[in-house]
């Protein structure tokens, strides 16, 4: 990498956290409308420190939520363009209790910087922004075109980006995508993502007698729909967490050696981790299954929620007319959600006991991402972190969907690296969360390094 | 029959009608508060009405709900003593949109009297108190001793009369209790009641992770309490209807040849009657057994409501940390509710899945009741309705639990009489509620009749 670019980013090492502490004073939680002037002015820091940095062409973006932040620096006609997205909007704070001091009002210690947003998004976002800011700095340019999109609602649903990625495709047209929002596996074996699970989300309902009926009165011959729905479940998911929906174990994502090496060698830290951080004595499931596997690309099956009946304070013997169940199903990736979504149904009308009238309803989808690890984009990235962090990255998968990378991947076509400095211990979403300031400034560097592999 | 009180009642048949109108204009609706004053003066109206039948003693009795009125007239020194018991209650009108006339602006239409309380049971216990009535002023005096309780919460929860029951045993004591609060199969076929099904209502609480989890990151590892009361509830309860609880089938309910014939041959027109009133196409449950012992003396299990993780618009993807399910057995007389209780919690600890923590709750139970139709007062019951119906009663059993038969039954040790006017078409509880006024005569008629007969 470029020494001076290296030296510039020692130097202001200091600096990068102040600037961070000051975004991170700003109390820009999403969700919650008090806080949408907050949000708005962390949106304006962001957009201010683009301009600072030197992008010739810096937005806000107003649309039906959140503003979005979006600035380009497109001067190198024979260089890629990377299309950089993060997030300036944070989680709420609660509880509010067991945090040790204000979630806006950052401080340091042993080492991290506390704060809400610290390492969720914004402390990532910053990682990116001084690596950028650097090259600017020393050469007057950055080595690549660079795209840059942030939005203010990640936290509460996504739905303006989502229109924007699919309204302005040529805008952000790129060669490849840089994400910085997950979490790395440790400082010790650094990690890069290469898999997100899809989603399918969906309710069932279930229907049986015409109106709430009385136990007393009916019980022994009516239908159930609360009964039937416990019986569906227990066809859809055995105790032992198979899934019977034909085709829902047949997936295209291709495992390396590599890959399934560090998942059985590394099986019992996670699954240590897995039990503390679930604060349970035992995983429930496939247990004859790698966790790294079940987590990362095994389809899951989960009831999020039954609605029906009383369950209120005391006893009411009612038998209801209907039921639903929310549950979703984790893809992995090369299953598509609205083919699954078809077999589902199919299956849910199987499974069904007699006497019921069930309907399936697709509240929404986003398919999986799997990037092959030999893509140059995702090769330089995980050069720039063995260059950093002194040992090859590993390639893991998260369970969880990223709308946006699923996005950029299937709207945009291109290989989306997702390249996190979090740690699993940085608490993003709860109390007391932090980032680590060895990983802002490892992160700095990585960054550099990785725009400047990129240069053709 | 004492040929001039049945004189006396058809000459005031137009006036019974008059007064229950009278009394059925009061929305004595005992679980809204806003209606407490309006309760109130249902009771005194049942005061007033004792009072000028002639009862020497009568009495609001105040505690912590709405208050009791009681009665007694003990003046036969060498005759049994009978425990009538009514309430003065009623239910809530919603959906108020569905009646035809407001429901506290009785009007007579095609010979019934449509109100709400009009069968329950306003009308049924204005049966009682007309032949009452019609002894008094035909012999000025009653033909057995007689004591009255009537109670205003009977529609939410019972709570005072409970504690009354429980407390004045001596008060209470009788050789015999009437209870004019059922419905009988059909003019053509009436029944009386000799059997009630007892309750069990529980509550399930499951943990599994020490707090709620996101399905990405954790979905294929972690417990699921959702997941866990399905199978639970799967496996207590098949799609057959079979309950599996060791012990659950055992009942002493003795059931005669005569009834069992009942069931045999009337299974078509009860299979009919409950398609149409649950609005199916088929019963769910144990379909090999005669419909009437499956409301009757089979135990139920059933599902009354599934608490735990997310229900509202749209999608969720949590995992809960907890749920909960509220579940009640009906139990067959003779199954004492805190024994089942012991077997239920037994059989719910082996068959919960692995990986979670389960507690069960015993929110309230009362007992079944089963009277033996050749007990002397049930006799006399039987043969009052015989010859007002001209035809012999059939004997059948409620599934629900009337909670002051079973404390009759078994505090008081009476033989507890169900002798109900009310029609299955009556639609008690629901919107037009209406009275039969030639029950109402025929009621009157029969209870006058079965008070001559329990004269020694």
């Amino acid at each position: 990498m470029n020494p001076t670019v290296k030296e510039y980013i020692e130097k202001n090492r200091e600096r990068y956290v102040e600037e961070l502490v000051s975004w991170l004073k700003i109390p820009s939680i999403s969700t919650l409308s008090e806080h949408s002037g907050d949000v708005r002015d962390a949106a304006v820091w962001a957009e201010n420190k683009l301009k600072e940095i030197g992008f010739p062409r810096v937005e806000l973006i107003e649309g039906k939520g959140h503003p979005l932040v979006y600035a380009e620096w497109l001067e190198q006609e024979n260089q890629p363009t990377i299309l950089f997205y993060g997030h300036y909007d944070v989680q709420p704070v609660d509880p509010l209790g067991e945090w040790h001091q204000g979630p806006f009002d950052p401080y340091i210690d042993e080492g991290n910087v506390y704060a809400r947003g610290a390492t969720d998004d914004k402390g990532q976002v910053m990682v990116v922004l001084a690596a950028l800011e650097a090259w600017a700095q020393i050469e007057g340019k950055l080595p690549v075109n660079v795209k840059v999109l942030l939005e203010g609602e990640e936290e509460a649903g996504g739905a303006f980006v989502e229109q924007f990625v699919h309204e302005n495709g040529e805008q952000l047209k790129a060669d490849g995508a840089l994400i910085c929002d997950t979490h790395m596996n440790s400082i010790e074996q650094p990690s890069l993502i290469c898999g997100l699970r899809g989603i399918l989300y969906t309710e069932i309902h279930v229907r049986g007698a015409a109106s709430d009926l009385h136990s007393g009165s009916y019980g022994g011959v009516a239908p159930n729909p609360l009964h039937a729905l416990c019986l569906l479940v227990s066809r859809l998911k055995g105790e032992d967490g198979r899934i019977d929906i034909p085709g829902i174990y047949i997936s295209s994502v291709q495992v390396t050696e590599e890959e399934r090496r560090f998942w059985e060698s590394n099986r019992e830290p996670l699954q240590r981790r897995l039990l503390k951080e679930m604060g349970v004595k035992e995983l429930v499931g496939e247990n004859h299954i790698l966790p790294h596997k079940r987590l990362g690309i095994r389809p899951t099956l989960e009831v999020h929620g039954i609605r029906g009946g009383f369950t209120g304070e005391g006893a009411k013997t009612v038998i209801p007319a209907e039921a639903l169940a929310k549950i979703s199903i984790r893809l992995p990736a090369g299953l598509k959600p609205d083919d699954v979504f078809l077999r589902f149904e199919k299956a849910v009308q199987q499974k069904m006991p007699k006497g019921y009238s069930v309907e399936v309803r697709n509240l929404h989808g986003g398919a999986g991402v799997s990037v092959s690890p030999d893509n140059p984009y995702v090769e330089a990235a995980a050069a720039a972190v063995e260059q950093s962090y002194g040992i090859r990255p590993v390639f893991m998968r998260e369970g969880g969907s990223i709308p946006i990378a699923s996005l950029f991947h299937e709207l945009l076509g291109v290989p989306v690296v997702l390249m996190g400095f979090g740690l699993p211990e940085d608490g993003a979403h709860g109390p007391n969360e932090k980032f680590s300031l060895s990983q802002l400034y490892n992160g700095i560097h990585t960054v550099a390094d990785y725009l400047g592999r990129l240069q053709k």
